[in-house]
């Protein structure tokens, strides 16, 4: 049966680009789902065949991404034989193709798709309570008075279980859209900059002038470890590790739960420091990935964690994609100094067990210096730095952010034409080229003629060859533009965090201004004023680290990957010259 | 000023062939007049750019192709004070500027395009009495009758001259078409098969039933040079000059005629033989391509003259063009062992001087050995053939140069669509991956960060290397994929003959099984009918001999020109391996 899918967003086919103009709303039907870098190719109801962007559109009558979810008998959707499983189907990560059928499009998924902010991030901001105080663990007994059936598992319940209801105290929305995640993310358009999900207001206390909370408290907590910054050859550098933490995310598990009905994946997380694996899900990254927002936030971008850049829908596709990109995400806060060695990640990746692990997580949950109150932990050596070379500095950042993600995002559009290229209209054209060359020499072989057999054998030869060629091309892209996609797709994230954490500064820099007339207004004491400048530089000396950490992971990170994607480019021009030269050895005028 | 352009029939863009849907009589702004493979960019009305086929269209405003012509005075056209100028202007290849706008585009060019049979030859086949006898040669004294002014130059006038008159006494209509042929051919889509223009009632007294001239003829002419057909290892074959004739077409030069107002281009031809260079004119190879073709064309197919294949409309570029196709034409003529040991043909090689060349004229034109009258001059060395046999041979033959034919055009076009896409998205696409990359360059140099310059320097010269790339893609089917495209057009040219050369033999098979008919109604006697299935059997050993004469240069000439391709496609890959190999080493991460 023909696959179809319904348009969810307009989009206009660029001229010249094998692209198919949809309207929202349209059916289409899809004649090729494995074209890859997030189009699949389509048939609109003229007959029009073309590239359309995997996230515009919806698939129909879908299998559940999960098998296991399938399990549930699709009569089962809102059988009253059943009640509580159908109250598990509304929160179920995929519904069953019964329910996509009865609720016309208007599943979850849509819902999900509708939403351009997307992301697992979003529960939080939809629920600030979530992050205002670090106490966002609910009273599990509180589920019995909502009568939620699976409280009476009681304390006995494992984590995880526990963490669910937790999770679906939520709104069925922001939970929608952690577990869609996990069930089968849609590919993004990979084009819109994710960012941070800080916003000024949702520290503890933080308001508009909220860096003053850190300018003006009255003193630096005690007892906690402190971040020193030392002045090397390029200016202010964290201090780094002697070992380079890293880990290895690997052997992603499918677990389930409540008989069948609940699953989920399970991945291996193995830190080179121990060398003990440890396992979490995805929703334990999202975990980890708000704890070191709400801590360091202010003074280090957090890349989201892949989500909605996920391309393809397909489970075995999604899942190793989601992986590579954990891995990356993984492996890029192993390489910060700061972040590696805090706390919360260490927990991450080394706790001993369930105990462990929950007992860590309260601390962490509790853990108060988050927000700009990073800033008291830190320790330039340096001498205090002139507000306004602080100034500029935070403006030669600004703008170099923003220019590189221009640049970035530029790489991924030219990329992402010259994937679909690459996997649509080119290998048609080299396989129409060796289908005439085959075609000929069947003609050639029907003369009758004598000695015809030679040229015939090497035209077929030939025309293989420009089939295979066909293939080379069409794989191609997977074996090096990819990378370079993912590598830069990586950066679009992180770029697009450093907004947020430079807007931390430039407030602060803006609140120092108003230094002198806040001294005469009364509002502050001389004393006040100084400690307050004195601070301003301790967070231009992070921010220097930190553009300086970011720089020299940058050089490293575009040496690799255009080596790599070089590599790999001149090994498919001389494999194609190889074939060709083989094929050319088969004619003769002699 | 941009040039402007008429659209003389409809076109429909292919989708994601970056073609642009055009309709008779729009105007479009042409972007791009050097994509090659017979197409121009255009953008439309609505702003809309794509790729239309040159002969699709007709320039607006175009500077006439020959300078000579230009030298008239614009101000020349229908003025009064140069009665005998305007005379010619009717007849002029090319009209200047002033006479185009004057002509609202109605001047012979369009008149040439909107000709679907085009070509040449067609003034033939429209005035019949040309060929009707050999005696095509006009009464210079008619003209004086006629009152033509060139006619006072009378006798003195040189030959050249003398054939014009003789040409502009054509409708002009046919003499547009032969001279804009020389002027500045048009390519028409190169995708018509061309054909002979013998028709069943051209040849002498030749009716539907033609062939009983030859097979009912009571005595086989005497005193002609015997064509003999021997029984080799493929079958009968043609007897081979010792020596194979091939000869130079080189050395284009421009002639020019009544002050200037006329001109001509002139080639020089140098037989391997004499070593002898001749000169002629296009309407001589035009004048050689007739006498074959009445002489020949029912035993040996005769390609048309390169004429309506002629790609690009720019006179360099054109003359190189037509050029490389007499010589190619010319090429085929030469191995060709009746054609290349014909009185005719070698008159055209190597005549002496004017005297010789025209008295050699008057011969040819006074031959009546032609049409079905060419089988009396050949003698098969074995014995009669089973009618039956005849027949099967004849329908295979024709059965296989259809699917040749079928194949042959599939190459085209999807060589054509090759083109296209080399000479146009794809080299855009990797210049913006190559502007893409240094861009990126220019971003980090703005980074203020130490040991920045290795990268970008390595990016810079990466991005520099995808333009390099981009330019190879768009340069490389002049190098290869033209020569491909040039060797089937021709072939597709020949096998556009084939159907009347058949059609012949045909014709004479069908008489034959009327044999017994015929002689039961005494219309003929049994030895009539045993001569007839006698001469049959000869027009089959020359169909034979002609078949296995084309089998053996198509096997040679496939061989010949699929290595070339292969061998520049090779080098093509190989420079491109070597360049990014190269661009690889720069990156580094040590």
């Amino acid at each position: 049966m023909a696959l179809k899918a319904q348009v969810l967003y307009d989009f206009t086919a660029e001229p010249g680009n094998n692209e198919l103009t949809v309207k929202e709303g349209e059916t289409i039907t899809v004649t090729n789902k494995s074209i890859g870098g997030g189009w699949i190719e389509a048939q609109n109801s003229r007959g029009e065949v073309g590239l359309v962007p995997e996230d515009y559109i919806e698939f129909k009558n879908e299998f559940p991404a999960f098998p296991a979810a399938s399990t549930a008998p699709p009569s089962n959707a809102g059988n009253a034989a059943y009640p509580d499983l159908s109250v598990f189907d509304a929160f179920a990560p995929v519904s069953t193709p019964a329910q996509n059928q009865a609720s016309n499009g208007n599943d979850p998924w849509s819902a999900w798709n509708a939403d351009p902010s997307g992301g697992t991030n979003n529960n939080w901001a939809s629920n600030p309570e979530g992050t205002q105080t670090g106490k966002s663990a609910p009273d599990p007994w509180g589920n019995v008075s909502q009568g939620h059936p699976q409280a009476y598992q009681g304390p006995a319940a494992e984590d995880d279980e526990w963490d669910d209801e937790w999770d679906e105290m939520k709104s069925s929305a922001g939970y929608a859209e952690s577990e869609s995640g996990e069930a089968g993310g849609i590919q993004r358009g990979g084009m819109h900059a994710s960012s941070m999900k800080i916003s000024l207001n949702k520290f503890p206390g933080f308001s508009k002038s909220g860096p003053e909370l850190y300018l003006l408290c009255k003193q630096i907590a005690k007892g906690k470890d402190k971040l020193s910054i030392y002045v090397g050859e390029v200016g202010p550098v964290w201090s780094y590790p002697e070992t380079q933490i890293d880990c290895i995310v690997a052997d992603p598990k499918k677990g389930s739960k409540m008989y069948g009905l609940k699953s989920y994946i399970e991945y291996q997380i193995t830190p080179n420091t121990t060398n003990r694996p440890v396992n979490h899900r995805y929703k334990h990254f999202d975990w980890l990935y708000e704890r070191l927002l709400d801590k360091f936030g202010s003074a280090i971008p957090i890349p989201s964690l892949p989500d909605k850049q996920v391309t393809g829908r397909f489970e075995e596709e999604f899942i190793k994609m989601r992986m590579e990109r954990l891995q990356g995400w993984m492996s890029r806060m192993c390489r910060h100094p700061v972040i590696s060695g805090s706390d919360v990640f260490q927990l991450f990746l080394t706790y001993k067990d369930e105990k462990d692990w929950k007992t860590g997580k309260r601390k962490a949950e509790k853990d108060e210096t988050v927000g700009v109150m990073i800033f008291t932990t830190i320790e330039p050596e340096a001498a205090d730095l002139d507000p306004l070379e602080v100034e500029q500095k935070c403006e030669q950042f600004s703008k170099f952010t923003k220019a590189m993600d221009d640049s970035v995002k530029e790489i991924l559009t030219v990329g992402n034409e010259h994937w679909k290229r690459c996997t649509g209209p080119l290998p048609k054209e080299y396989q129409r080229i060796g289908k005439a060359l085959q075609n000929l020499s069947t003609v050639f072989t029907s003369s009758g003629y004598q000695g015809e057999s030679t040229l015939t054998d090497a035209l077929t030869a030939a025309g293989k060859t420009y089939e295979e060629i066909a293939q080379l091309v069409a794989e191609q892209p997977k074996k090096d533009l990819h990378f370079l996609m993912e590598t830069n797709n990586e950066y679009k994230g992180l770029l697009g965090c450093f907004p947020d954490t430079i807007g931390v500064h430039k407030a602060a820099i803006d609140k120092v201004k108003e230094g002198d007339k806040l001294v005469a207004a009364n509002k502050i004491t001389t004393q006040d004023k100084v400690a307050m400048s004195k601070r301003l530089s301790t967070m231009s000396y992070t921010l220097q680290a930190e553009m300086n950490h970011f720089h020299s992971n940058r050089i490293y990170d575009y040496n690799r990957v255009m080596q790599q994607y070089l590599e790999e480019q001149v090994k498919f021009y001389e494999t194609i010259a190889a074939k060709l030269r083989q094929a050319h050895g088969q004619f003769t005028t002699m």
